[in-house]
């Protein structure tokens, strides 16, 4: 961990920044593998599973047989959780609804939003070191909720050719029929151009590698929407002398096992917590399985030390992290400052891996600073707000007059036709 | 108008088509100018406004003589106009507030979600035939109610080098500080990177031609936020037989007269009204001042007729028009089918015009089928919500198992230990 004292205000950007990544390479990579996946549909997408997977395929489809042997391979205390963790998403996700308000703006003009379903969304659950089903939850529930009518689930398959038991039972845990054996570019070209057996989806949602993200952003040049942008994932911690550092420590780490690129850093006001952090650091981290990778993480990490809460609070601010841990006595005070940020966890009892499987908030959060401008997935993600309105004989001799100046000054004389049209009818009744 | 008649629902795709805009050429404009604006700022924006706008000034800063003139320049019948409009889309925009609602959802633990502002947002608005000051209120209204800080407008100057007076009247009346008088490429590449005058900025909201457009999309993949994709403006019309052909017709008008590559489709299942229709558009067509530019809207523009009521729904939604409009007299039964659109307008007194300019509605919406995915700009456009979560001890020792077994099988050792170190902690107390 790097100590940094009291930055000036002027160093705090180059302080702050993440990684960047050269893009151009990985651009000439995801354009080739779209365009063989939309010239030769699945037959791509098993040369680039074989090729990067490791595992000839005969099809991408998960079949039922697949499901139903997952279904026993899960012990009963990890499908108590996952029922549990299920219920706490499925209530914070449906809180999110909001029903349908109808303003009336002026006598006899009505308006109104409604939500209405994305039809087809594609899911991203990313592979690797670990099955994230998790990541299924975290999208699979709110798209169910949100009622989208195709729900497609790309994974990438292991070795032996299936997906892990715990991403099959939870996909079918809520309900997700399209499952399909393919990851990285080729998943996402997949869903974004359809194939054989891959349904083509209006957005796709989920986490991913750099070449992921590259090819989500590619996609949605050509018209498909997507739920953010993203870079690795980050915690940012605000400690003072109230704070725990056998729990800052292990948020931190927490956060640093995710990956190599992971992004840590601790704020705070008090320089004499940071070697109590620092100790508690060493101890937990041998006994971490994943050490090796934490261990590089946390080389890049930094524990910045502020004058006092203002310098703080801008800071945080201004670094936008996707996760901010507020581990002091006095959360909500600091809380109430927040500006940016995916997702706050509030007091000494809150640790970042709540949200991360179970609390009910949603994982997927933005990264990179994204944070300044986006939010996590949630409800609204899996949903557009179709604007209506009503006007009555009576609201349209009320604006009428008001539509027919504007369109004038705007020199838009068929906008004012089509209402002095209906105006003079209404007038002359 | 092409009429096409029961088409094959294996030829809907190539019908619904949008034109295609070839990028690459703008793509290598976009680049230049951005990588101009970035080495020399207001100076490479000076000179590209003297490039593509014809007028050479001195700084693109609007002063407050400018707006004072301004003042003086609106007429008090327009100036009421602005005010009923703007009071309308207050109203509506106001109504999207939602109330932080805390949701706990085990016992001890409480999840939220936050609505703040983008504290920097940009705005633009075309130049161009006419003086869109609409969308000024459309994009700067739910900016000030969402309390966004910093809100930037750039607009393209006339012949004269300044803004239409409607445009800085709206801007003043609605609260708008930085305004700068520069407009396509160079106006994106100033909010998104900054100059001496421009404040960079986190978000870019406005409609714009293909340069604009392809500017906002190559600052998205740079990490700045954009309200949507967008192509050509679109209007589908639904009618039957008991619609009024010349209303029909005034509407097909009022989207056709905006460019020659408008989009118009006139959607029925009642062949015999189609002529009456055309007749009606030839009569008013002679006597619109755009004419030559409705004109060629109008020779691509299609009648389509369907054979029942759910084939034409199916259709339209899967053109996902940006304005539908249903002008018959039981539109709420159809209104209530619609999956896909961007603003939706109800019966016979119900035209696209009262929403592009007054009834309270969002006139910045998804075209080119976009509304499949994405809606129009309203409030939640200039605020992300953040989550908030908070657990109790009672909490942490009610989810705090389930956390640890999810963790373990994601292999995220780390993960669990911030819960353990916690747990043992609460239930050793």
């Amino acid at each position: 961990m790097k100590i940094i004292k009291y930055p000036n205000r002027s160093t705090w950007n180059e302080l702050l920044k993440r990684p960047e990544i050269d893009r151009s390479e990985l651009e000439s990579v995801v354009t080739k593998i779209f365009n063989d996946i939309k010239n030769n549909g699945d037959k791509a997408v098993l040369n680039y599973t074989f090729k990067y997977d490791k595992v000839k395929l005969s099809t991408i489809i998960v079949s039922e047989g697949e499901i139903a042997e997952a279904k026993k391979l899960v012990n009963d205390s990890l499908k108590k959780a996952i029922t549990e963790a299920r219920n706490n998403i499925e209530r914070f996700h449906i809180s999110q609804n909001i029903p349908t308000k109808i303003i009336e703006t002026t006598q006899g003009v009505k308006c109104w939003q409604k939500s209405t379903p994305i039809k087809k969304v594609g899911l991203y659950v990313p592979g690797g070191t670990a099955p994230l089903f998790s990541t299924v939850l975290m999208l699979g529930i709110p798209a169910m909720i949100a009622r989208c009518k195709e729900i497609v689930l790309c994974s990438p398959p292991g070795k032996d050719g299936k997906l892990a038991p715990s991403i099959l039972y939870t996909a079918d845990l809520i309900g997700i029929k399209k499952i399909f054996k393919t990851g990285g570019v080729q998943a996402i070209g997949a869903m974004a151009f359809g194939t054989e057996s891959v349904p083509k989806v209006y957005k796709i949602f989920g986490p991913g590698n750099q070449y992921v993200m590259a090819a989500k952003q590619k996609v949605n040049l050509e018209g498909i929407a997507i739920d953010m942008p993203a870079g690795p994932s980050e915690v940012a911690v605000i400690a003072d002398k109230t704070s725990n550092p056998a729990y800052v420590a292990s948020d931190l780490l927490a956060q640093a096992e995710h990956g190599k690129d992971s992004q840590v850093i601790l704020f705070t006001t008090e320089a004499g917590i940071i070697q109590d952090v620092l100790k508690e650091l060493d101890q937990q981290l041998v006994e971490l399985p994943r050490k090796d990778i934490a261990s590089v993480a946390l080389e890049n990490s930094k524990a910045i030390i502020l004058g006092n809460e203002v310098d703080l609070m801008d800071m945080v601010n201004e670094y936008a992290p996707e996760h901010l841990i507020i581990s002091i006595d006095d959360a909500e005070k600091l809380g109430d400052k927040v500006l940016n940020a995916g997702s706050v966890f509030l007091g000494h009892l809150t640790p970042e891996s709540a949200g991360d499987y179970a609390s009910g908030t949603n994982h997927t959060l933005p990264t990179k600073g994204f944070a300044k401008a986006y939010n996590g997935v949630n409800l609204d993600s899996f949903v557009k707000k179709i604007t209506f309105q009503q006007i009555s004989e009576n609201g349209i001799f009320n604006i009428g007059p008001t539509i027919e100046m504007m369109a004038m000054e705007e020199n838009l004389y068929g906008h004012k036709n089509s209402i002095s049209i209906r105006l003079n009818k209404v007038i002359n009744k």
